[in-house]
């Protein structure tokens, strides 16, 4: 799996790492149970700063997605049940981006097939 | 329209301002032309700091949904012709946030539902 920084974009480089990984994780490029390289590693290869990396691998474990274990290092979690509440953090970071975009002048029907497209390139777990 | 600051949330306060207004705009409360309260008011009225307020409203800005007029305050700025690099962002937004719902369990047509949920109570400009 390659993760492309872009140091131009107006989204911080920890979260294009953890969006990278997730979309990884989604496309089926990375399975449940592998590791993640080390921090150390994995900054020096991306050219980013350690602080980086952990932060995103922070962000991810927080999120469910991965488990860090001390010396062994970040593995990708199994899927557990969805939960009530899990669902709800999805509810809430959807809908501010699916306002935006009806905001900015997108019509139902073209935000419908925009993420139809998404999915087409994702798997269900 | 009512602001819900939810002071336990993860999501920065600024964020939420951000994105509540955006959602104000996309229910058809806040119409365009219309113009946002002060940043002294809005914050006095929140009981949050007017830096966070003044963060928001450049926050908005920068997403080109108001405009900041120098003594006359924030205006929410007419739709215009939707760009292609306003589509590319709006993707860039949405593709994370459907990888994660994928890869806590969530499976295509859960999505597609909560995406018709939200769309639901949104009207189109």
């Amino acid at each position: 799996m390659i993760i492309r920084i872009e140091g131009e974009s107006d989204i911080p480089i920890y979260t294009q790492i953890t969006n990278q990984i997730i979309e990884g994780i989604a496309r089926g490029e990375i399975a449940r149970g592998d590791s993640l390289p080390s921090v150390r590693a994995f900054a020096a290869d991306l050219g980013v700063n350690m602080h980086t990396v952990n932060k995103s691998y922070h962000e991810l474990e927080k999120k469910g997605i991965i488990k860090i274990v001390p010396k062994s290092g970040a593995i990708i979690s199994p899927t557990e049940q969805m939960s009530e509440e899990k669902m709800q953090q999805i509810f809430t970071e959807l809908k501010p981006v699916i306002a935006e975009a009806l905001v900015s002048g997108m019509n139902k029907k073209d935000i419908r097939d925009m993420v139809s497209s998404i999915l087409e390139e994702l798997k269900e777990r």
